[in-house]
């Protein structure tokens, strides 16, 4: 048999063992074979649980009435996404909260998590990036995958990339870099660590970012969960941040979108960038090149489940989905306290960061906790070298088991 | 103000003004600014016009019945697609037609067009390209936006690109280069000339690539058009493609899934690629891992869509669409040859490609069709310099809009 050898991208043997969910994919279905009648409980990847609010269903339905009809029928959509849907958008999550933020400027997709790996399509070689240890993985794969940085050392750090340790010593606080870096990924509420950034926090990042001429890719996919009033939902409450910032928000974590897929990113006008022979050019020109000629557009039905999240009924809906969450958040944050962890997070994000108890490192407290109470969660390592002796379980989950789930791990001790 | 000077991806700027329809779109709206009252007809852009088929609807709707409750609720999917459906496209479209295709090999997305040029993030560099010319304009696109080309000539050719005529003179038909190319982009039903490939003339191509260690992407977007029994619906009916070729296809065209968004790749394990470093690598595990970490898999909803396309009535509806629109692409070619022009395709393909009167080109042809008839159609040299001359109509519209369109052009004469 011939076999074709055409040449191919090999920086992808560079990444360290599979991406981390799956790699819990595979241990979780060792498990189930092994153990066909434990009743596993899922509190590890980021996955919501509950309905879909009803005011969505409803605007999908409707829209596939319409979809149904010769009149009401919707081909090809604007790839950037619907305008009815991105003025919503600008004029609810921004303008109204005091950020100057237009609808052109809002990039409708099917995930943060594509949005925030193909937005490397349009940045070039030779930037230096810079990303918190540990880090939501995709960030850094990604840039793995394309090349952007050197192989990993034995502790998984990649060579080029700038590591910003978050951990109990610095109240989970990503110190600003002495050296200067063009690139920087902030993920506030943070996955995995629950922490948040604070007005002042934010405005370091911005005036660093403005000063060095460098880019913040923001992350704000859990804004959502935010409870005390003056933490920043989005990096353009910053002044300057429209000079120096992209954000990355979604609606799976708020409305439960994890199955539906949609999501935006925030290219502000006044973003520019230069070629390697001294070219200056927007990156909204660039980035709405990329998707004109790479993706196109959202279904249009999930667009009108995503508008009528903005209706009075679906943000009563979202707030009582928030607030579930957020009760569990609290539940595990109790009922670990007082089995004797030692717990962060969980306050305003919908994870709950573990001190690993002492004689386990991440992935042997991953097992223990399978193999002893049946709960799936995430190991720390799995987000950084900074993040070993972490663990993080997620509060989306049923009521009923993470009661369960924590008087499970509560009986351990 | 400060600004940003990260650095970016300077081989966007290489790229030949806009891609093709959104300039198209630009056109049409100064034309419907200025004349507000005319009554364009869209035989322009490939998108379909026709209600989804109530099967797909039908089951789109009992989805978000599900998503609605505790139960049904469906979060992440696997990043490939759902088992069930994968099973449905291995069985159905491969297995069921001789073609040892399974369930595995099929990864299902958002499109084809992002599948095709996404997949350019697991090739390397230094391979040579090959595209027929005219040619699909997101092949070129991509690999100009990823490096993998040098400059455009002035006549729009890349340096780097292996082109491919396919013109009147050689009848549509794509010669096999003398020299080794390393990658070859293949649609059959071509779009946009309407011509298919015979048996054996794409059994020269699978045995070209079996030879010189060439990687076929072969986009088999419309072979739901195909009316003749002996024209291949897939390279994988061709012995030795399963090592030479991946295939793209996609429900936009045979379901009227444009708006709805589902398509998936052919990948199969055997084919093998090799690094800069010499390593080899299989396609497969590459492409896996790609859409493991930058993609989130399709929305549930529309893979039950997807999946209710190959039941009976699925089934049964489909057919009556194609027949539609093949009725549509069949009023064309005769009206426009009683018209005096002379036209090709349009018998196993959706598309009408039709030569330009002498004294215009593509771009004036479409103006003038656009001032006179107001009918929107695709200038051929939109799809490469050997498309300079031709013209594309689509025959996706209502059979009055086709009907009112032939006899507004007929009339021009």
């Amino acid at each position: 048999m011939i076999l074709i050898v055409v040449k191919v991208n090999g920086n992808y043997l560079k990444l360290k063992a599979g991406y981390l969910f799956p790699e819990i994919g595979r241990r979780v279905k060792t498990f189930t074979i092994q153990n066909p009648k434990a009743s596993l409980i899922r509190l590890g990847i980021g996955d919501v649980t509950e309905p879909l609010p009803k005011t969505c269903c409803d605007a999908m339905k409707q829209a596939i009435e319409e979809m149904g009809t010769k009149d009401g029928f919707h081909g090809y959509g604007p790839e950037q996404g619907y305008q009815w849907l991105r003025e919503k958008i600008a004029k609810n999550d921004y303008q109204q909260k005091g950020c100057e933020i237009n609808a052109e400027e809002i990039f409708v997709s099917d995930g943060s998590k594509c949005d925030s790996s193909n937005f490397l399509d349009i940045l070039g070689e030779g930037n230096r990036i810079a990303v918190t240890d540990p880090v939501y993985p995709v960030y850094v794969d990604s840039n793995v995958m394309a090349g952007r940085t050197g192989s990993a050392n034995n502790s998984g750090c990649y060579e080029g990339l700038t590591y910003l340790p978050i951990t109990e010593e610095n109240g989970f606080e990503a110190k600003i870099p002495e050296e200067k870096v063009d690139l920087i990924y902030l993920c506030f509420p943070n996955n995995p660590t629950g922490a948040v950034a604070t007005k002042s926090q934010l405005s370091e990042w911005v005036s660093y970012a403005n000063k060095n001429e460098a880019l913040i890719l923001f992350d704000a996919a859990y804004e959502a969960f935010i409870q005390d009033e003056d933490i920043p939902h989005s990096i353009y409450e910053i002044d300057g941040a429209k000079n120096c910032a992209i954000e990355f928000r979604s609606f799976s974590k708020n409305a439960g979108f994890t199955g539906t897929r949609c999501a935006f990113t925030v290219v502000p006008k006044s973003l520019q960038g230069i070629t390697s022979n001294q070219t200056n050019i927007d990156l909204w020109s660039l980035w709405s090149r990329r998707q004109s000629t790479k993706f196109n557009g959202v279904n249009y039905v999930v667009q009108r489940g995503a508008e009528a999240i903005y209706s009075e009924n679906g943000q009563k809906e979202v707030k009582l989905l928030i607030d579930f969450y957020m009760e569990n958040a609290s539940l595990i944050r109790k009922q670990l306290q007082l089995a004797g962890y030692k717990v962060f997070g969980g306050e305003n994000a919908p994870y709950v960061w573990i001190k690993v108890p002492q004689n386990m490192d991440s992935w042997e407290f991953f097992d223990f906790l399978l193999n002893n109470a049946n709960v799936v969660g995430t190991p720390g390592s799995g987000f950084g070298s900074a993040g070993e002796g972490y663990f993080r379980l997620s509060a989306f989950n049923s009521r009923e088991n993470v009661e369960e789930a924590m008087s499970r791990i509560s009986n351990l001790k």
